[in-house]
């Protein structure tokens, strides 16, 4: 007998029912595949890490559709839409069968809603962490996609969903805070994408909110050397994050995945009307100044928040 | 003052100088890019790891060469004509500045010598080894990749370069063996992917030895569920590795990056004058047989070496 080695099997079994026509089954070195005729292409790339991204207790299925979340909000970012993904997995050797079932199904599940296909990848071994990678593939019209160069001062900024959840569902999982509906638990297990929106012509600039929502908006300022100003009372929370009442976790915590938009004042009928048509909600939380950069967290009466505004660095 | 985090700063000092036209300076949320007109894209995406696929003492600007050419070695396999990269970064939190300057300095070495840009990707810590994922994407003339299927009974079965250089290298940097050129130790930390070859016609199948030529012989083989033959004395090997005396690592240990094609005995000059062409030694190791699936190996009288034909499973 000539058997399949263990990795191979593990391919065969648990992921070659995810490709696409372009995996070519995943037995091939590469993928190939046709771009769509008069499209840009999109593509990212985002890895998650056990320990760092997500927790050792979270169930596979949830991370793997994490991992995709993660990738899909980008492409949500620049209003493309969601083609293809590959998969490389690093995890240790004595990872059991049923841990990449159970990853196997999430994957399903998110390729069932988003409409996309695995194409590629690769399983490897580590003596270390789950570290676990997803490279994105979507598409736009030429000219179109949302950049985060372009707000101008006197624009809106503008956020959709609310903002915090999953930083405050971190430290529920971590037993600091209550989540009795396990609402802010859900929300940093599984990302919401804002897929779907055509904000070309109505926004100016625009990004997903992973590493804070402060950070998020001085990245958008610092392309333009503009300051921005956000009304605290004017960020969305949730039910569960109100009843929280940690407002900075809120706005430097990450993994929000909503996006923030830069909107001139004349396009703001015109954005909520695509939101409306979407059913996602967006909220106007401040400005954009002349600069130079600088991020002002106002409270109800207009003075200064003291905390700093600083978002997740890994380094 | 409103600093940039670490992690920002990393990626504007150390990769924002490798990227490309598409990577909008590395500071969107994707990378954008019109794919070039009337061609197939081929992408693939390989992890390396800290200890499994490199070693802890290896130079951080060999380890970005050698995560480029290992994917690049998915590109020649199928033909493809490299384009750009994506790439992800886990490393720990106290990892030196010194290590990113080196590591960039690899990339662009190899950027230069291949000819291929960075378009996006992900930094982020970890508490465990270094992971690393580069995802390549190229491009090939629709329907003229090089597929691991269509090896037929009688075709040869052709290998470029010299086989089992990396593997014995790894001994070699692990002092199990004598290595006096550091030629084993050069064939494993930078390998040299076979690009350029223009195989559409010449070989029915083909693919990179990464796994082992036995293991990755197997591949091809079964496919079509053919069995292969190989003699062990038309295997060729290097001059370091002939005086290192260890035929069996040389066939099943991984790291070879050389192709393996299967070709009709009637494209066997074709094959030689492509080859030629491009500078790139081929030489016929065995053929395929009717099935069912076996991967025999002869020595010089004709007899099966005793081994077994394994290669390398990370499980």
């Amino acid at each position: 007998m000539f058997t399949l080695p263990e990795e191979f099997a593990i391919i065969a079994t648990h992921f070659a029912p995810l490709a696409g026509d372009a995996a070519l089954n995943l037995s091939d070195d590469a993928a190939i595949f046709t771009p769509p005729a008069n499209r840009e292409l999109v593509i990212s790339a985002d890895a998650i890490v056990e320990t760092v991204h997500f927790l050792p207790t979270d169930p596979p299925d949830l991370v793997a559709r994490k991992l995709l979340r993660v990738n899909l909000s980008d492409l949500a970012a620049m209003g493309a839409t969601p083609l293809s993904y590959l998969l490389t997995l690093s995890v240790p050797r004595d990872t059991p069968q049923s841990w990449f079932a159970a990853f196997a199904a999430g994957l399903a599940a998110d390729q069932a809603e988003f409409n996309i296909h695995l194409i590629g990848g690769d399983t490897t071994s580590t003596p270390g962490p789950i570290s676990l990678t997803a490279t994105i593939l979507g598409h736009v019209a030429p000219g179109t996609a949302l950049r985060r160069s372009g707000a101008v001062a006197g624009d809106g900024l503008w956020v959709t969903g609310t903002i915090g959840d999953a930083a405050l569902g971190l430290l529920a999982l971590r037993g600091a805070i209550a989540d009795e509906t396990g609402h802010l638990a859900g929300r940093y297990h599984v990302p919401r994408p804002r897929l779907g929106l055509a904000l070309h012509g109505i926004a100016h600039a625009g990004m997903d909110i992973s590493d804070g929502l402060l950070q998020d908006t001085a990245h958008l300022a610092r392309a333009q050397n503009l300051a921005a100003e956000i009304e605290a009372e004017r960020v969305p929370l949730s039910v569960a994050a109100r009843g929280a009442d940690r407002l900075q976790t809120c706005l430097t915590g990450g993994d929000d995945y909503e996006l923030l938009v830069a909107v001139p004042p004349q396009q703001e009928s015109a954005l909520k009307r695509e939101c409306e048509r979407c059913g996602i909600p967006i909220t106007r939380i401040g400005r954009f100044l002349p600069g130079p950069l600088e991020i002002r967290v106002l409270d109800g009466q207009g003075r200064p928040h003291p905390f700093a505004a600083r978002g997740w660095s890994h380094f």
